[in-house]
């Protein structure tokens, strides 16, 4: 089984953190693909780097897609062009904020998710709601930006330490989710420092991604993600258009 | 990694079908153990003998989590006794109804669950609406009993047909879910058959058992799954106490 | 008129402050009946504690209509069993949270529940879900056990008091519910204390009963409580199957 | 115990009906004052009937308070100036709208509300939602006017069983409330007809104000229901400041 | 363009403020005609005097119609008699919450309501849950009397700067919106003071008036909005029956 | 005041229509500026199309704030690229399909939006329930492509009345909303053959965006609408990391 995991920013230091992670907890018969994205931001603060993000990402998963993969994680908690990407792919695909949601509400009945800066905190509100937990999951923002979680000097990490305290005291959380691929590295040891779950959304994604394959099952194309419409796409978006970018990158 | 998978009712050839399901789907690394419960109803239809389901289901998780198991599926669709096992247990516990509807939730945005009986259409939209799919998921009934399911004279298997297509035309439904654990055989024909996504809980909840384990999961021990407290139980149910039920088990 | 008022904990104390609770209210046509479940936990804290008071409630229930009651309140603030026993029951059922919330909603618009321990908050938010109070109730624990509500030595009342207190400051509750029956006894005494409506739900849930039975309304039979089918039950729990428990019952 | 049951339009007969259907389940304590409304419109369909139904209502209130009444029945549907009397009177208040849904949620899951006018459908929508039972309640319009119930030569009577009759099989509904107090006559033969729970306002509304009076609960005076701010009333509203609506009755 | 703007209470100093700030945003083409209601109380402090402004209110639309209004605003933030007036009238009426919630919500996703008293918080906070913004509003009640915003003597205006203070930095308000028409003329220099927009409901309610009117729109006339069906009214409110309150004000 | 109204597909033809629609109902003082998106899908027919029209879309709204646009409409009823824009622009941004809904909920309480492709369904129930008139609006699809609608041979205009004709059977809705740009131009004469409000997201969303404009109200700066940070974009799409794109279009 080979699963695809996208970093949709253009940060290559942050995709091997991913990839860590996702081998950490990949089953025996499952290779892992990481990838970054070959275009546009470098990290994903807010609605409009994710819009930026598509383009790329939806370019490595038509690449993984010809390659043979059976599954796409997309590694950024926003889940960055989620629905365009199960329109287009033929496998499925899976977000790490729903994953990490919907495994929490296995094992949890309210947890709280921290990611980096506080813009970002609607957002995954939104999420929250469309995925059905918004009775369960709280947001915090630690208030720090996502690279910062690379910088050795920074002080992201006892921020994230502190909403996490914050968390299991004020919201009686029971399980905390990292709110950001750049994380994925820490809930090892926070799981260890807090006494309590700490979920990390790649290793969860990859294991739902697992799951679906396991089970044969694939994004249903019907209704809202059938198959994009074959049709002229204009100007420095020329390649995207769905036909094309399917078979541009068939021929490379 | 041992999956326990136990048949909340009493009849052993539904044990069988529910096996069969899980060994189709279960990991390279996974046994299945797949027991049937010794006590209680011989079919689950409606609240009252779900309420008589579960002594007999916990028994079989305290014997089963002795015996090393390392997750537990509850193979009822009403997903009986479910917030008791997970308080009880110390590994995790995942129900057959939230299993297939969240993992239905990644490959389609409006789905059909085809349950058996009038009388298990309320109970399965009230798990619907705790497992945040309200909006995604409708609910039918085939207006079958749960054990003509084993009949061969029976036409139960053409009311799940009619039922399933009036879901595709009625509800639009992108997916469908087998809203009862003795139709765990039916899913492959039936995707087959209507070309679209047939969901078995069994499958999927082994599925979501194995990713649980995977990812070193299992329920937060605080608020209300923290372990039961120990006390008296009287009468004929004293051998339940939870810390007795713990260790009579452990010395048998 | 016969109300049949069934303590699901096999603690007789406690059986005694319900029975003088809803003595106190019921109408001079009302003959109260309290009994204590002849099997089970000796206090329901949490969701295993409370699958395991369902048999001796459901028996208690088989005995009451046998001996002509009219209805059924059921006393822990979990409303422990109601669906089963409504299933079950050809007389009205009520439990004691539903009365609760229903008959405060009718007098304020945000009021406050406190419980006892922690464990059952969140148990007692999905109650206040069902009912249709989300945006009116909030629940507070008090973290005492139930027991202790019975312990003149012990801090329980106290404690009480000072939940009840952050509610009508921090919540701006309008009213309070009292969120275990064996705090059945206090109400009256908070409600002077606080100047604002305490609410019991033993009390509440004998009114209730008793205007269901005035109205000749019962359960409706279509739907999730229609009469369970009769069916095999095997082992330990071969009596309860919904036949004999009712002929059971009737042949003592 | 003295019950006030005020018909918020002018229509005498009506209050005949109204007052029938109150005494046919008032307990052997209770003595009901069948009362109706001194100006206004002579039937309430809709907004605006519904606004100027208020005035009268709350006079009579003011009455019936200061002549020693222990609770008020708003007999009108669409629970007519339910707030503006919660806060005036001292004494509980309850809609026969709120009353009859929530009794109707002690016995069933899923029931459907029989009303008169189209025009009244969208306000009683937005009352079930109000009340919490927007999962449970549908509502329909029988498309007759609320006057021609009282008019035998009219077909109302048999609109109203077409539409028992669709909701029985098309929502499934497991009970039916009739949606005007100009039906409360009918439910006793209804229920035999149809052969499931026939709900009346009415006497719902009168059972529930006995149990209120029983509890000793009265309307909350913190927050939304505070006892008005006395304060001056202009032009041909004068004596309806809340302080001379109070006193000026009380010197007649 | 015609634009008439009521003030459902009687205290013409309060209708100057809000002629005022309807002046200040109307456009060039519009004719602002704002008026006192002739009867009713001095300002609308919770439901009781929002029942005693509305047939004040409604003269005045129907004199305003009669006289050539393209458009209705009710300058009172609970949104006074918006139903009845909406079935009334021929042309659009808005309300002022509806107005500025649904203005706010364009520019912002999460915002606090400032209010006067805290009696009118719960009536608010159900319009917000009506008006379909219930994620993304707070609200909060300065706790001062409506006529005090118009003595220069009380601290009126301090608290509500201290509430919007709190508002963003404990709700994380992206916006305010004041409460009360009373307020209108402080929206200007309270958006300067606190760096966020800050919205009064007579200026967006104008703006959404005018939008109206120049999309050739007004209330749809099926359904809850339909006229009132013409019919007898008795007592003191004779004048005030539908198709009475039309024709004397044309003879006048 | 200027409104800049981007049509984010690549059709120049349909931007007429647009453009059209626009100024029928521009105010005296307003100018409109109609552009059509420089690159991307020439239609926007579900969730990968609505990707690849943001780029586009964004470049405009970048030249059009540098030349002096006051506001932005955004002529799609997906509401394409709202949340980046918002971000991005110092002015007010609306879409139309959140215009449309919210200006009907000021006139109707139940309305139909009919769109064009089955596939537009789900996303536009999405937004529906973002924009909080999920108990409001009814979505339904003519299943016809959108630029059918530009093709007088095509039998898309009798499929859309086909559908609003089922509108108002069926869904009693008492509006109707277009929910596509390309059908702008049929407003007017479907209002007359339905006789009742047909509104058209452009027309709403030009009064929307000059109402905002009229307020002095611009996007809040706080929080998910926060200006993004200035960062490296790299590849294909370099020239739009935000503080480039503001600047590349200032040089131009």
């Amino acid at each position: 089984m080979r699963i695809l995991v996208v970093n949709p920013n253009t940060t290559a230091s942050m995709t091997q953190t991913i990839a860590h992670a996702a081998l950490q907890v990949a089953g025996r018969d499952t290779e892992i693909s990481a990838l970054t994205s070959p275009m546009g931001p470098v990290s994903i603060e807010g609605y409009y780097d994710e819009a930026f993000a598509v383009p790329g990402l939806l370019m490595e998963i038509a690449k993984g897609q010809k390659a043979g993969a059976d599954a796409v994680v997309i590694a950024c908690f926003d889940d960055t062009g989620l629905d365009a990407a199960r329109a287009f792919a033929d496998i499925p695909v899976v977000g790490i904020c729903e994953s990490a949601v919907k495994m929490a509400s296995f094992i949890a009945r309210r947890f709280t998710i921290v990611t980096t800066m506080e813009r970002s905190r609607i957002p995954i509100e939104e999420l929250v709601k469309r995925y059905g937990v918004a009775d369960s999951a709280r947001v915090r923002a630690a208030d720090i930006s996502v690279l910062s979680l690379e910088d050795p000097q920074s002080n992201a990490r006892d921020r994230l330490r502190s909403e996490i305290d914050a968390a299991t005291r004020e919201d009686r959380a029971e399980a905390i989710i990292l709110g950001c691929a750049g994380m994925a590295d820490l809930a090892h040891d926070l799981t260890r420092e807090f006494g309590l779950p700490v979920i990390d959304g790649v290793s969860a994604a990859v294991k739902q991604a697992e799951a679906l394959v396991g089970l044969g099952l694939s994004t249903a194309k019907r209704g809202p993600y059938a198959t994009p419409v074959a049709k002229k796409y204009t100007g420095q978006l020329e390649a995207f258009a769905p036909q094309t970018l399917n078979s541009e990158v068939s021929t490379r």
